[in-house]
């Protein structure tokens, strides 16, 4: 394994540890205890959350918020309904009628566990979740102005015209018999994208940023986004050759329609980092409270899981 | 058939004609169109939203706001999103992992005709767009403080412990040897009482409803979300006594709990009449404008569909 890499400037393992421990800790008190009433419901909902996830959205919007010159506290709130929402989506996703998996993270995906009924309503209930902890009166410091901008980036990022739209042409392009370059595109731009540019730029709402570094902040998310999903492509291919036994990547097996399958795994890869680039350029007129979002873009591509 | 009871103080059935000609068009032109990208996931959407519901819960946001003293049409959006919720919770009920209904309201439903992801994804674009239509600054002249309040109590009515909350306890006491009336009661009361009484809470909160106001209005809500689930599960089983070649109701055969089952349709006919008196009781000190909401009391339980 490679190590993580550390920015000239800042210590990113560190900077990722200690947002990921705030992050951990307010999705703990934002979600009803396995205790309360259905117990069945929480616990699924929990199971999902808790199950060793990145936390790369909620990050990208606290370093958002820092970059665009606010307190990345600030940014919390949000932080965790972006998180409750990316969890919905890949509980929702795994579900036997869409991607069919098993497995996540070496774990046993949500309906494996809790049944697909309970699954679905476990992903209904984050998503709601995620609208209401950013709506409630006591849940952050922002303004009513800004917490509404907020709840309504969510809406359009997690969307029909954001990431649900973008799942749905997913789903509805396996198996088929060939795939242009711009459909790739929209479920790129729209699958993962829409929700990574949607953190950035919540975190930029949350700083109450002027039009000039919500545009910056766009451009850098949108070039991250594609990124990310570039480089999860290349390690679904890279990761399965290492494994013996399996002969063809996860993706492909699966009929998905992915960078590397349309331009081989070494294009791919120059084309992610160079993505990473441009999104580092993008945020060139912030100060140092960048930093971080700078290194968080190449992390994005080199990353080994 | 009986005719739709007319309250002698308003024409309920021209009323009920004029709402849901404003939802309907409202609803129209807040959903994409089957046009727009992707094509099938809004197709998937917008047919489940216009399969002929009754728009029950839309009306009492905007009967709602009227009794707490406001102009209704202020209650428009609030209420598409309140409709985009019943409709999206309609569609995952429906799913083959939760009921398994191939029939709602005489039509196929979502997901016989396009499949169970994208009926998965058309309920998880529209709960989103409910978010998003309300928290959409061109949406309404709404105060943001008031949208932020109307976002909160959706997310709260819809959530998991709200709707999602009863549907999940529902579903886990299907087939179960026993249920206590504590249980069914948590059913009725969150899976379909938590979205009426929220109907006519965001209605009172688009009014600008006071404190009092609003606890009469609360009262009047959980008293008809309760009668409405009991004249559901009876009209389930008369429906079915009608119909020659079923033995038994839908509810009875799938195991589900239900008032009648538990106490027979006489007791519970009964019990929801006494519960639309209540309802009204609540409201008594309301003026002229709450006419609609009393006259909707006495609908819910006398209507035959």
């Amino acid at each position: 394994m490679k190590p993580v890499p550390i920015s000239e400037k800042m210590d990113l393992k560190a900077y990722l540890e200690e947002k990921r421990t705030r992050i951990n800790g307010a999705l703990d008190r934002f979600v009803p205890k396995d205790q309360e009433y259905p117990p069945d419901l929480h616990r699924a909902m929990r199971y999902s959350l808790f199950a060793g996830g990145k936390r790369l959205r909620p990050v990208l919007t606290m370093a958002g918020c820092e970059a665009a010159g606010g307190d990345p506290e600030a940014a919390l709130v949000p932080a965790c309904a972006m998180e409750m929402i990316h969890t919905y989506s890949l509980i929702h996703d795994d579900l036997p009628a869409m991607d069919d998996d098993d497995l996540r993270r070496g774990m046993a995906t949500n309906h494996k566990v809790f049944g697909e009924a309970l699954a679905i309503l476990a992903g209904d209930g984050l998503l709601t979740l995620a609208f209401g902890i950013v709506s409630e009166p006591a849940a952050s410091a922002l303004t009513e102005r800004i917490r509404l901008q907020i709840v309504a980036e969510l809406a359009r990022a997690a969307g029909c015209r954001g990431m649900v739209g973008g799942q749905s042409v997913d789903i509805l392009s396996e198996h088929a018999p060939e795939i242009d370059v711009p459909t790739l595109e929209y479920i790129h731009t729209h699958k993962t994208g829409a929700l990574i540019r949607g953190a950035v730029r919540i975190g930029a709402l949350a700083a109450g940023a002027g039009e000039e570094t919500m545009t910056a902040l766009t451009h850098y998310g949108d070039r991250v986004g594609l990124a990310f999903q570039i480089a999860d492509d290349v390690l679904d291919v890279i990761g399965t050759e290492k494994e013996l036994g399996k002969q063809v990547g996860h993706d492909r097996k699966r009929g998905k329609k992915t960078y590397p399958g349309l331009y081989g795994v070494a294009e791919s890869r120059d084309r992610a980092r160079e993505l990473a680039t441009n999104a580092v350029a993008a945020i060139g007129n912030l100060g140092s409270g960048a930093e971080p979002l700078r290194a968080i873009a190449h992390y994005v591509v080199e990353r080994v899981n």
